[in-house]
């Protein structure tokens, strides 16, 4: 059995899951609510001075666990390939001015090539950016996708896509990001976490739930305990392989969105004490 | 490369294509249109004299590829397994009746329990189905769902699955039904296409093509060429591992289900030659 959760010590809530707060109400009122975990997605940093983000997040004892998202790295332009690069870069600078020990890496897919060249592409891309990452002591991230985002999000649709992927590379900076949503239907998903583990890999572990029925393709996503997803069971094969680190709630819903946001952390931390 | 198509001799419709249609008017419009394979979802034959049915299909050359569908096998509730085991049964009586060599198998799944578990019961359902399928001389194919399926439509999810559990069954009467709907973001489908027809398991062969972006679970399919899927490289892998039989158009597609049904079995057609 996974470990009992009686606080909230490693209980961390990605920006995006309240999407209506800016960064400035995410981390006050994540703080007033007892919760010190945070994952900052890129869109709140925009046109933000980030060195006042920083003292806020500092002031309010807040730790950044990780920075959402560099990736899509493919494209049939080599122009284009060269620009998400760039971006990539840019974010390393980010993580490094909000005090983000890892970047998770959306890895994009090209729908006019071969999932195959895409794969060929996003190793050419992380091997081209970890250098940097490490030189800027930010860790990389490579998140499998749900396969139903194999066609334009990610064409690392599998937890044993992504741990091979971090082998080949074999550098201390890259790992894998472990969502719940994204590989809860895999067969070989308790083989592979361990697999991960096993190697150092695993690098952040993210929770929702999977909506019976789920209506859209990207914003339906549940409270842990809402759908079919057995997420304690998950935990455990992360924990029992070592994993002690944030467990991140990342939940993206327009349901959820159109709540009474304080009301919905509410729910977020009994969901977590009991369903997770 | 895949054979060139340059003709309909191995066009397959799915009835559910052509849903504003019943059963007499496939079978006169695809045969006015020149095309002699259909697979028959089981909807069309509700309330018809399936004598009668058997009947007009012969009278128009039309070969019956298989029967959509049986299965549905898992549930928490022993009486429900029961009941969905005896709709199996009609289901042969029905391909029996109207000459389908061939039933696939959605194989069904239950969110209020584990993923293996459903797998056990639908292991358990095929092992009682199939003698009884056998004596009828009618064929079983799994068909392995997409993973955005796993919560409600079928806890097997790759063609892996699907292989192992037509060799655990290990009789000749249970094999596989590809879609590459299904199928084409897995990065084993190659060596698993060889495996399954190395075993003599590869019975049905379905193709559509996913859209990018796709806005619906169900219904928001794409003609051939539409999408992001390399179908002619498929049927290349499955054409060099053996299979000639009926190429089946199955598409769900609400917008498509709202044109003149006459034009769009042309676009089929053309679908078919060119971007198959």
């Amino acid at each position: 059995m996974a470990s009992i959760l009686k606080d909230f010590s490693r209980l961390c809530l990605h920006t995006m899951t309240t999407r209506p707060w800016g960064i400035e109400t995410c981390i006050l009122n994540y703080h007033a609510a007892g919760i010190h975990g945070i994952t900052l997605w890129r869109n709140v940093l925009e046109n933000k001075n980030l060195s006042r983000v920083r003292t806020l997040l500092d002031d309010h004892g807040m730790h950044v666990v990780s920075l959402c998202r560099g990736g899509f790295f493919p494209s049939t332009d080599a122009a284009k390939r060269q620009k998400a690069l760039d971006d990539n870069y840019v974010a390393i600078e980010q993580a490094v001015a909000v005090g983000a020990p890892l970047i998770v890496l959306v890895c994009g897919s090209e729908k006019d090539q071969s999932l195959e060249k895409s794969r060929e592409q996003i190793l050419e891309g992380i091997v081209r950016l970890y250098p940097l990452a490490e030189k800027a002591g930010v860790k990389l991230a490579i998140e499998p996708l749900h396969p139903m985002y194999a066609g334009d999000r990610s064409a690392v649709n599998t937890i044993r896509q992504a741990n091979a992927m971090a082998e080949t590379i074999h550098a201390g900076s890259v790992g894998v990001a472990l969502d719940v949503y994204h590989v809860w239907w895999d067969p070989d998903l308790e083989s592979e976490i361990k697999r991960c583990a096993a190697q150092g890999h695993l690098f952040a572990f993210h929770v929702c739930d999977w909506k019976v029925p789920t209506t859209d393709f990207l914003n339906d996503r549940g409270l842990m305990g809402e759908g079919c997803i057995n997420i304690p069971l998950i935990r455990e094969w992360v924990e029992s392989n070592g994993f002690n680190g944030f467990i991140e709630v990342e939940i993206f819903s327009e349901a959820y969105w159109a709540e009474d946001q304080h009301r919905y952390v509410e729910k977020i931390k009994d969901a977590y004490l009991t369903k997770t």
